[in-house]
């Protein structure tokens, strides 16, 4: 009977190809963690996501599990990981969980978060999480385009058309717009689940509409038209972080 | 008669060797906006810093200033530089100030920050300013600890022994520890001047009052100890944020 052992991790996305593992290349989050467990352990199980992430994106609380006949205390997962992890990928805890956790197909609710810079200048220091918007925005506008998100919607226009889901109805249980310190505004999106770049589509909107180039009623009537050319553009990797992954407690 | 241009500079000290140009690279800040000022303006004039900071060491407000007879409105310096920058090294502010302005002599005082991440594991995405620190502080000897270097002291004990400066006196006008959030405190030091490592020497010191290694005041007899053997250990660079340079308003 293998154990399971369920991962919060936290990456700078940088440096990597997303997520998921690709042939030719170890620079990505899922190759790194297989080899740093591989070296932990000397196992080669594979390692299962909550989701991916695309090249460029970051984590602040990805959730990962893997089965493993090693004996070693679930206390120490953590340190024994980072330090054989690069820097730029941090295991932030460990939890031993019953046989049925799967990171993926267990997820209750995903939070995202997109962060815009809209000073004159770039936050030098900030520069890999932040996208950098030097037109002023409108932040009302782009509070109430948010609200419309809430609810279950068909998201095909918040979607990349290279989607392979059969179905895009998504609900979205909260997006708001939090405001941290000048000029400095955080998109907080949360949902039982999401589509092919659809959180970067969303953001992308939400710019528009903070430009004044679209209106909140365009982006209500996005959920009735279905359709992806609609809808703004893919706002760029750097500004995402995948939040936070909620599960259920008995999983504990 | 040359215009005198005061340039607000903030950079990722993370690739670079400090401040000031070497030979046989160009992997220094000065260096790049030498290489980008010619770009602009065509003019090979030396840029004068308010300071050096050391390999690895950030600003978000190091100053200089630059003699040039280009007549490109100040209006546009910014932006123009920053075109031709690398995005670690970012002008925040252009002005036009009169002939006897001088970054480094017209400094009447400056500030650093210095950043410790006391949480169990480090923030991926702050890793780069934070330095990491996973044994717990004790908050309140480390704040009485700053306030014994407020004033004016020979900072002998707080200075690399490499340092050729012949006076070692300098005066402290602030020097606090500000908590942002669980975990993470930045300690704030503002002066009349700095010696070399001096900043990363108090903070290295400071921690060890907080890890409990030594007392409050043990760290004011070290200001008459004049030795730097008895001081803690220099803190890592990348802690360390040059925040801020203050001058009479009559330059501008």
């Amino acid at each position: 009977m293998l154990r399971n052992i369920r991962l919060t991790v936290s990456y700078d996305g940088t440096d990597y190809h997303g997520f998921q593992s690709q042939p030719g290349t170890d620079r990505t989050i899922q190759g790194q963690l297989e080899k740093a467990i591989h070296k932990l352990t000397g196992e080669a199980h594979r390692v299962i996501g909550s989701g991916r992430t695309d090249a460029g994106v970051h984590a602040r609380g990805q959730v990962v599990n893997v089965h493993t006949s090693s004996p070693i205390p679930i206390s120490r997962w953590a340190i024994a990981l980072n330090s054989v992890l690069p820097d730029d990928i941090v295991i932030t805890q460990a939890d031993e969980v019953s046989a049925q956790f799967h990171a993926r197909k267990s997820a209750r609710s995903k939070t995202y978060r997109y962060t815009i810079n809209n000073n004159r200048f770039p936050d030098v220091l900030a520069r890999r999480t932040q996208y950098h918007v030097p037109v002023a925005l409108m932040q009302e506008p782009m509070e109430r385009a948010l609200e419309c998100l809430i609810g279950e919607h068909d998201f095909t226009s918040f979607c990349s058309v290279k989607s392979t889901q059969i179905s895009h109805v998504r609900t979205i249980y909260d997006a708001k717009l939090v405001t941290e310190e000048e000029g400095l505004y955080h998109i907080y999106i949360t949902g039982n689940g999401f589509l092919y770049n659809m959180v970067r589509i969303i953001a992308g909107t939400i710019i528009e509409v903070g430009l004044g180039k679209r209106t909140v009623e365009q982006v209500r009537s996005l959920l009735v038209l279905k359709d992806r050319t609609q809808a703004g553009v893919t706002a760029p990797p750097h500004g995402l972080v995948l939040w936070q992954v909620d599960y259920d407690e008995s999983y504990a």
